[in-house]
């Protein structure tokens, strides 16, 4: 192990440390920042340094009390910055630069694309050197701007609710927070051993030849579409195999049929009510096919590349074993509103407890534990959220689709843009920040957005987005959308024009209405 | 004229009608769409079809009243999607992709950049064929979902507080609302006759031809920025000269650094403290060099291009001749907060009545003046508003920067990424959409982000904000500041990571702490 609790080190050193230990055969030893110096027993373990364990243990160190991350890797931030949200988000402004490229190929300054497949490996390979930098930081944050003791590169191993084994030595705490993660499902049938079948993690982790022309994608959400428009995006034919029909998270049908729409003009096949039946393995034990059961038949696909979008398992099996905390039937941990597993003084947070697998639920319920853990009593009551995904596109969402508004509501109101098709013409708004070539060029690639309104509050109910650069703004829409906002309030706000969604400008059109109209 | 009271064009047909009236030598008559069989009198004739004219109507409508607008263009929307708004997006839009692809010129799929110029005719004739589409749009809206009358393609004359004749004939209204906007400034000096010195309006509508190796731009402003970032980015050496430093209305200093650093990376020259004196011309009276007087003497520049970004001029001058209108120093109608010019029955709205040249405050004009017009009393406040602009990055501020915070609160908190440079090294963070690839090999090109913090209060008092997406965000923010959003209210908000702005998780990392702490 090495002491590091007396020393600063740079963002550089930090970087060169942790590529060693993620190179194999490279250095294999622990960072061990932990005050010896300091009397205080622990507050808390946090076991696993993701988004949940390190939010929470920031928490609790800003409250005054003394934690301690214990975690495998050799940095924290745990899956996102290694293999999820940050590669991930690469992959997606890889596709939406590529659909740029392709769609203006040999127009104004952009390369002639005709033909052209991108190396999907060396994207991955810029990946894999670039994500030390991030992982670097979160150290260097962690350790001199949070003041937060952990331990990095070593197991811990759970002895009882109160005591943690890790690098050769326990560790005692008051509490004890799981905050382990998941990992991504693997198929229920035979698969190659020597390569060819990812998850987003391998696929960033294993990845060592150059795809060939095909790319089977398992799964119809998030991630298989976020994936599959990354592959289609480098030019290879993709499919997208999936039982039910793609993205039924998109709750609008205009959304979803936008995005869709998009998906399949730049060659994406969408294989619904199908399944992968078997993968075929050539001589060296490397994907060879698949067979694909179709509502018209079995259909054999030659390919070397199959990624699987099937969702997400938890990592709770030692905290069963050793500790007995309750699960549900996925074997997610069960959790109070204050975080609080089964078992007395142990917590739980992040993707370990369950659906929904985002950024804010980790790190707010890390920070709801420490919360409780200091003495406070912080329910944490997960609302009504903002959504989002990628395609090409950036698409996010909150509250109601149309049709389920015109379930609950007398009087639904829809403004959108592009309008329904007045005359066949594709219309050229929205443009905005990042379409504004589409809006001169290929109108019907700049976007698509929709408001749903009800008619006799006069409230937001739904707002929807397919573009660039509504994130930010679905964040801060959400909650005033809870708290009840108007067309009217809406309305008066002060846009940033050419701002990407027009939703104060369309507001403020119809605003004057009595009684609301679409638009 | 052409009535169209009585027809539905489809949005092509606008396209192609528009397109002959703006060539040289096409069409030139007016678009009538005004219900003859309606007895009732107008409420209120807009001069001008811009935002502020255009939102006006529109809302005077819904109100249930009857407006007349009139606009010497054969088109709605005035001069943002023809001269403004729209084409600087486009031109930002172009600076931000060329960044990208100069920044990896050679790698990754992107061509080999080296030494490359990019036609700036060719991206402005692209702007110039792709307007039309917008227009047509506009007039669609405003004629079948808006339900507007209106007089396009021909000057209005203003006869009377209530009279405006018009293609051959006039119309009454019980008010008059002016929406002439404003035109660029030019300079006080002679400029040669043939060419070579342009304004935002006559570089779209005149350019017809490539312009050589140096451009020179005159002020340092929002504009002059802008279209100096897209000059930059084509490939060509691009001179600021100003007198005063540039960007002052960027009001925290860490923000302005970093994008002055940016833009000098990319080779642009700023001459400060610097003049243009005077601009020589060919045998062809066209642009030769210029002359500026610098603080080390003046420098004659060889260029063919020089972009004036002077600020604004009022349209006033008819106003003022029929109607008397008061006006300030600069020319610019003087309203109340009704919007209410000093002629009784007559409003004004928009550029015309000055600064912010903001679209919200155009199009919120519009309303207030049709609120008040339809016997409301509605009176405008400009609220402290959100403000942005381009670089090759947006850029969206809103409140206190932290010197002006320094200067009025006792405790004053920062937070900030990347943090002040820990060990000399560039910080792979932020990281978000658009700028991954930056985060992954360029740190340094990733972005800046900073929250200003009254750390008694706990409340916000400034964003700061360079990278991509953020736009939308800061128009959804601004009311909550104003209305004193906390840091513990924002680090509540569920982020949608990985988010643009990192403000909310910022929030969370700090607001454990009883007293608050930079980050």
């Amino acid at each position: 192990m090495v002491d590091i609790s007396q020393v600063q080190w740079s963002t550089r050193r930090w970087a060169e440390e942790i590529e060693t230990r993620l190179m194999p055969g490279g250095a294999q030893d622990a960072f061990v920042n932990v005050r010896n110096d300091d009397p205080r027993e622990f507050d808390a373990i946090f076991l696993g340094g993701g988004a949940g364990g390190r939010f929470g243990a920031a928490y609790l160190r800003a409250m005054g009390g003394r934690p301690l991350l214990v975690d495998r890797w050799p940095f924290l931030g745990g899956s996102c910055p290694h293999h999820a949200c940050v590669p991930h988000h690469v992959f997606s402004d890889v596709a939406a630069q590529l659909l740029l490229e392709r769609t203006f190929s040999g127009q104004l300054w952009f390369q002639d694309f005709t033909g052209k497949t991108v190396s999907m490996l060396a994207v991955i390979e810029m990946f894999r050197r670039g994500r030390t930098g991030p992982h670097a930081f979160m150290n260097f944050q962690s350790k001199e701007q949070l003041d937060l003791e952990f331990i990095l590169g070593a197991r811990g191993r759970i002895i009882d609710a109160h005591t943690v084994a890790v690098d050769g030595r326990t560790y005692r705490a008051r509490h004890l927070v799981l905050a382990t993660g998941a990992r991504a499902k693997s198929l229920p049938i035979a698969v190659p051993d020597r390569g060819g079948v990812f998850d987003y993690a391998t696929l960033v982790d294993d990845l060592d030849y150059e795809p060939g022309p095909v790319a089977v994608v398992v799964g119809g959400g998030k991630t298989a579409i976020e994936y599959g428009c990354f592959f289609n995006a480098t030019g290879r034919r993709t499919l997208i195999v999936s039982r039910q029909s793609p993205l039924p998270m998109v709750r609008d049908s205009d959304t979803r049929r936008y995005l869709i729409e998009r998906m399949e003009e730049q060659g994406m096949e969408f294989w619904s009510g199908a399944e992968l039946t078997s993968i075929e393995g050539d001589e060296h034990g490397r994907v060879r096919a698949v067979m694909i059961d179709t509502p018209t038949g079995e259909i054999r696909i030659p390919t070397d590349f199959v990624f699987l979008g099937l969702g997400e398992h938890p990592n709770s099996e030692e905290a069963r074993e050793a500790l007995g905390v309750a699960v549900d039937a996925a074997g997610f941990v069960k959790v109070d509103r204050r975080m609080q597993t089964s078992v007395p003084g142990v917590y739980a947070v992040g993707d370990l407890v369950g659906a929904p697998m985002e950024m804010f639920k980790a790190r707010k319920g890390g920070t709801y534990a420490a919360r409780n853990i200091m003495g406070e009593k912080a329910l944490y009551d997960l609302k009504d959220y903002p959504d989002f995904l990628h395609t090409h596109y950036e698409v996010c969402w909150l509250g109601l689709g149309e049709e389920e508004a015109r379930d609950r509501y007398r009087h639904v109101v829809v403004l959108k843009l592009p309008p329904d098709n007045p005359d066949g013409q594709a219309v050229a708004l929205p443009a905005g920040d990042r379409v504004m070539l589409y809006a001169m060029m290929k109108p019907q690639l700049s976007g698509f957005q929709k408001l749903v309104i009800d008619g006799a509050s006069r409230r937001i109910l739904g707002a929807f987005h397919v573009g660039y650069g509504a994130k930010d703004g679905f964040q801060y829409l959400a909650p005033m959308v809870r708290n009840g906002l108007t067309v009217d309030e809406l309305g008066e706000m002060d846009e940033l024009f050419l701002n990407p969604s027009y939703f104060i400008q369309l507001c403020r059109l119809r605003a004057g209405h009595r009684v609301l109209r679409d638009l």
